[in-house]
C-alpha cells in the first residue's frame, strides 16, 4: 500500500511557513512544538518536526530519531508545569486513527488522576488561555 | 519533581530475562517487539527499548531515538499486515495517563475505519490468535 500524498497547504504546513498563527513553545532547526488550540486537557501541547510527511508512516527515520528527545524533554515540562499526575503521548496516523492535520505531529497531554480527556477536535481554546498556559511550560523547559 | 525508581521487576523486565513468555515479533540488542496480551484491536503490538527506563519520562534520548525507527517499521508492518485504514501510536507515563507496565512501551493499534478501540487492559487474547496475528505482522515486516 503506497501512502497518500503530503499537502503542503495542511494546517500545520501554514504554521510553519508563519501564514497561520500559533502559541510557539519551543523552536529549533527540525523542531516545532506549540499549544493544541482544542485541548483535550489544561497544557496540551504539539511537537511536529519541521521537514514534510504525512504522518509516521512516511516519514524519515531520522527526522523520527531527531524529533523524539524533543518530544521527551516537553513531556517533562508539560507535566512539570501544571504538577501532573502523568503525561499521555498520541501519534494518530490516518483519519481512521484520529488524525485531523495531515503534518506528522505528536501530542503530549498532561493528566491528572480522575480527570477523563476531552474529545479530540472538540472545542476551540481561549488564545489567552492558552498563552497563559504556554508561558508556564516554557517555564518548565 | 523527581520519577519514581525503575522496579526491576515489571512484566517487561521479566518478559526480556525470558522469565515469562511473549509472543514476539521482532528482536535487536536495542529493541523487542511483542503482541499484547489484551489488545484493543486486532494487529496491537507493543515495542520496547531492553535498556531499564520506567517510562518516557526518566529514558535515556538517545535510547529513543534509536527505538522510534523500529517503531515506525512495525507501525508499517502492522497497517499492511491487517489491511488498516489508520495506526495509533500512543505512549502512557504514569497511572494517571493510562500505563499499567512501568517498563517505557510504544502502543501500536491497527485501525479500520468505525471500529472503536476496545477497553485498556482490558480482557486477555487466546494465545493462539495472537500467534497467528504475529504471523502476519512479521510476514510484512
Amino acid at each position: 500500500m503506497t501512502n497518500p500524498a503530503y499537502d503542503p497547504d495542511n494546517i500545520f504546513a501554514k504554521i510553519l511557513k508563519g501564514e497561520i498563527p500559533s502559541v510557539k513553545l519551543y523552536e529549533d532547526d527540525d523542531t516545532l512544538a506549540f499549544m493544541d488550540v482544542m485541548p483535550q486537557a489544561t497544557g496540551h501541547l504539539l511537537v511536529i518536526p519541521k521537514a514534510a510527511s504525512r504522518n509516521m508512516l512516511d516519514a524519515d527515520p531520522a527526522v523520527l530519531s531527531r524529533l523524539m528527545p524533543m518530544v521527551q524533554k516537553l513531556a517533562v515540562a508539560a507535566k512539570e508545569a501544571f504538577d501532573a499526575d502523568g503525561v499521555s503521548v498520541a501519534q494518530f496516523n490516518e483519519a481512521a486513527a484520529g488524525q485531523t492535520v495531515n503534518h506528522l505531529h505528536f501530542h503530549i497531554i498532561p493528566r491528572h488522576e480522575g480527570v477523563p480527556l476531552k474529545a479530540h477536535a472538540g472545542k476551540m481554546e481561549d488564545i489567552e488561555v492558552l498563552k497563559a498556559n504556554a508561558e508556564k511550560i516554557k517555564a518548565a523547559l
